[in-house]
């Protein structure tokens, strides 16, 4: 890789970030790479935000909204169901446990002790973590959907193990959905409505956010062509806001995004009518998006505009 | 193993609990035991007894407490200093990712179509997940505390490998922490003191509670003596709720804990002093505390006190 001027001037802004961010308390280090506590302040940030992406989610969809909470791992079988380890293995989070008896574990331990690895003592534990805080509920709608499919609220922690000095890429970070399932009308129209509404919201963060055409990062040789169809098709819309003035095109803090029936189909998942369902979601990063706004209007939360001050918790 | 009438009827308790949390969209199954989705009914009240957890947290340390929060993972180095390995080997999730390239990913498919196991092509990513709320904590800890210690306020989900059909032992959970950090004195008079305010929080939750002296779940043989030995030197106080009557002796809804030096020595903190820090903690553990609720006071919360009631958001 050739290191630019601009990549090193790039890279100088982001760990500075990451260091000023750190000596306020802002966030915390955890010895490695995009890993972070998070401190008082970054969390009330969160909740600001967190607020309007409610209010939005409550204006536009009133009480069709299910409020559905999931926990950070969910099951193997519902991972394998889908093609993630295909597109995405080097951001996959699998989960192993020790399984054996007595006489194994000393194994481990005698390993351990001779600071050999010892991961292979391990078996696997039946779950993965997260990568997207909607994939866990679609294992919930196999079925047929009532006639006017399904809106939900889903929040939580996910993973993507892809450690980076920018703080805007972390490995654990939350995202709030808005998931749409339903006839490929209802989808689309989700996706479709969300832009704007989206955009609201970062407006009424005082964000300066642009919408671009946008593909999800395919691993591999295949995944170029997955990606370049996705851009084709015209099925993933990400808001993004310039944390580095314009050393880079700017960081995704939302994706808006149509599933067709990929998720339908893989969890047979039927419309009232019959049909596959198709499926649409927005995401709102939250971190990135509290970031941003420690970006656009400094670290200190007291020189904030006095509306966004307001909000505070 | 021997299945007595008792432990029948338990069983056949805890099924039904589950199945009713289920049936009334409490909780939402994942297909494996253990893990759920939360119903919009359930955070509500994981709310409610927050907002009782943070009162008290503030009206025993004011502005002492310093707010802080983890991701459900962390680093596999933090976690190689404690001994969780040797004690809990069982309940210990760690967590691996593809790191190969395009010809290795090949290899993982094609082992994965051929219907194969494909987790030795993975490696360690580095982390494992949180067991504790407090255990990441401690490694932003190493150095010299501030004359007066630390005190603080964790909240974030845990991992333990443990399926079961209760839903009151569940593999993602959440737990809000006080910490202590300090002498010997601060920490014991922290455990000691949290014992008669976490009783308040569950008393103004209408729950029956008993504290009784416990021990940790240490793995196999070696593991019967660190048991032993933590009740001999009354370590560990967990306050008990009866969900299932008389059929068992409760589950353990808090836990009030002294470390000693434990995670002062792992992670080379010391006091003002120059002497190694001791610590202590009290976890509410935040899921068995809304179920403990959902079992006495009913499913419907609609027929719940009206004190409790006027609590919920």
């Amino acid at each position: 890789m050739t290191i630019t001027a601009t990549d090193s001037a790039l890279h100088r802004a982001r760990t500075q970030f990451r260091d000023d961010l750190i000596a306020r308390g802002i966030l915390v280090p955890s010895g490695i790479d995009g890993l972070y506590g998070r401190g008082a302040i970054f969390e009330d940030v969160i909740e600001l935000i967190d607020g309007l992406v409610v209010s939005a989610g409550r204006a536009a969809h009133g009480d069709d909204l299910r409020r559905l909470r999931f926990p950070p791992v969910f099951p193997r079988e519902a991972f394998e169901k889908t093609d993630y380890i295909a597109s995405f293995p080097n951001l996959t989070g699998a989960i192993s446990t020790f399984t054996g008896d007595n006489r194994a574990h000393r194994t481990l331990l005698a390993d351990r002790e001779a600071g050999n690895d010892w991961d292979h003592h391990l078996a696997s534990a039946g779950t993965m973590l997260v990568s997207a805080a909607c994939h866990p509920s679609y294992s919930t709608l196999t079925g047929t959907l009532p006639s006017d499919g399904v809106l939900l609220d889903v929040y939580g922690y996910c993973f993507r193990h892809e450690p980076a000095v920018d703080p805007a890429r972390m490995q654990a970070f939350r995202m709030h959905e808005f998931v749409r399932v339903g006839t490929p009308e209802q989808a689309r129209t989700h996706r479709e409505d969300w832009i704007p509404r989206a955009l609201g919201v970062l407006d009424e963060l005082q964000l300066a956010a642009d919408d671009v055409i946008a593909n999800d990062p395919f691993f591999g040789r295949a995944g170029k062509m997955l990606a370049a169809n996705q851009i084709d098709e015209n099925l993933k819309t990400e808001l993004v806001v310039r944390l580095y003035g314009d050393l880079d095109e700017g960081t995704a803090v939302v994706s808006c995004n149509c599933h067709q029936d990929h998720f339908g189909s893989t969890f047979q998942i039927s419309t009232a009518d019959g049909d596959v369902a198709h499926s649409a979601c927005v995401g709102f990063g939250m971190e990135r998006i509290a970031l941003a706004m420690f970006a656009t209007h400094g670290l200190d939360v007291g020189g904030w505009p006095a509306r966004l001050r307001s909000l505070l918790p």
